[in-house]
């Protein structure tokens, strides 16, 4: 068996790459249209091909597809989203209800996402001292999971606005699974290279090779 | 000032930011070739279009260049390294011994990554119920930085194996920063589609569509 040649990255595919991550969006409105199963599955092949610290690969999935369990994740939501409005006064309280958080609703696919704690797999190599890169590993395979959504044109929207053990009970998972993500998935209602939060004046973009500290 | 076009992605893109994902490695031995300061810029332009929690933009880049902080980065992880081999026995230890985990010789260019834990930006939104979420928008940054430096033929290697609190005084950053990755880049010596770790034995490979749990 020969191992396949090594490909070259062209100035060209490296400008799209960049129009890429331009154009992704963490997207709250979505089209009732399904994702087609074999899709599905290239993105989550897609997100399994993300580092993992001593190649843990300790992403998990779980398709939530029932009614009774998207009703427990929205019941959930809802109580810690009353909650984190309690923190805020007046016009930001306002606008921050307005900004509709969750695709909860809409979303055709939804994904909880797990961080398996308890792994033997990769033999705890690398983790020592920074245990938490454990879930790092499975937020590097949602990023990936996101990229190559927007490379099918699907959109991706994060739902952090949920209490973590609550939610991991609700789904029934390994109880030694931690909680890491919730992700609503489907085809966008409208596309936009801007940030919902910088298009509706929450936050400004900030740059960040300016201010890039040297030692 | 009419709104950019909204693009396209193709399936002959698709296919080829799979094969980005493919050959994106954890590269530990470079070349010492330098990489163009714009190169670098534009690398971190593209972590900065990372999503983040609440559009907090949480990361914080710091070069690494003078001999006394990379010499202090290097006793950091040689002290961390010595106490994560005590953790293995036999031919595990000399397996591990021998992965020679760090380019920290080598890379020419050498990132720590922190997360300013206290920043204001995006006040607080999103984050209350998982403040880890925060950590999370720093490390979708550093994949995105770690795929576009793969589109530019640049290779990354992430060091996890080091004390973070002792790294964050010898670098002296601003207390309120957390340290999230250290990170070593250059051009690699050589191209893989596999991982170093399933290339020697260390772990196999493990597909996760195959084992998505419903509920």
């Amino acid at each position: 068996m020969t191992a396949p040649a090594e490909p070259t990255f062209d100035d060209a595919f490296a400008a799209a790459f960049t129009t890429l991550l331009r154009w992704r969006r963490d997207v709250r409105h979505f089209r009732p249209d399904p994702i087609a199963p074999d899709l599905l599955d290239r993105l989550l092949d897609a997100a399994c091909l993300a580092p993992s610290v001593g190649y843990s690969q300790p992403w998990r999935f779980v398709l939530v597809e029932s009614a009774a369990a998207r009703e427990a994740v929205r019941a959930n939501f809802e109580g810690a989203n009353a909650e984190a409005l309690g923190d805020y006064q007046g016009e930001r309280a306002k606008l921050y209800a307005s900004l509709k958080l969750a695709g909860l609703r809409d979303a055709p696919v939804q994904l909880a996402v797990f961080t398996d704690a308890g792994t033997q797999i990769g033999h705890g190599l690398g983790r020592k001292t920074m245990p938490e890169t454990l879930a790092y590993s499975t937020v590097m395979a949602i990023q990936n999971f996101w990229l190559a959504a927007r490379s099918a044109n699907i959109g991706v929207g994060w739902v952090s606005i949920l209490d973590p053990d609550a939610l991991r009970a609700d789904l029934a998972v390994d109880p030694g699974w931690s909680f890491t993500a919730y992700l609503c998935v489907g085809y966008p209602q409208a596309a936009s290279d801007r940030p919902e939060l910088a298009r509706r004046g929450w936050e400004a973009p900030h740059g960040a090779s300016r201010e890039l500290l040297k030692r």
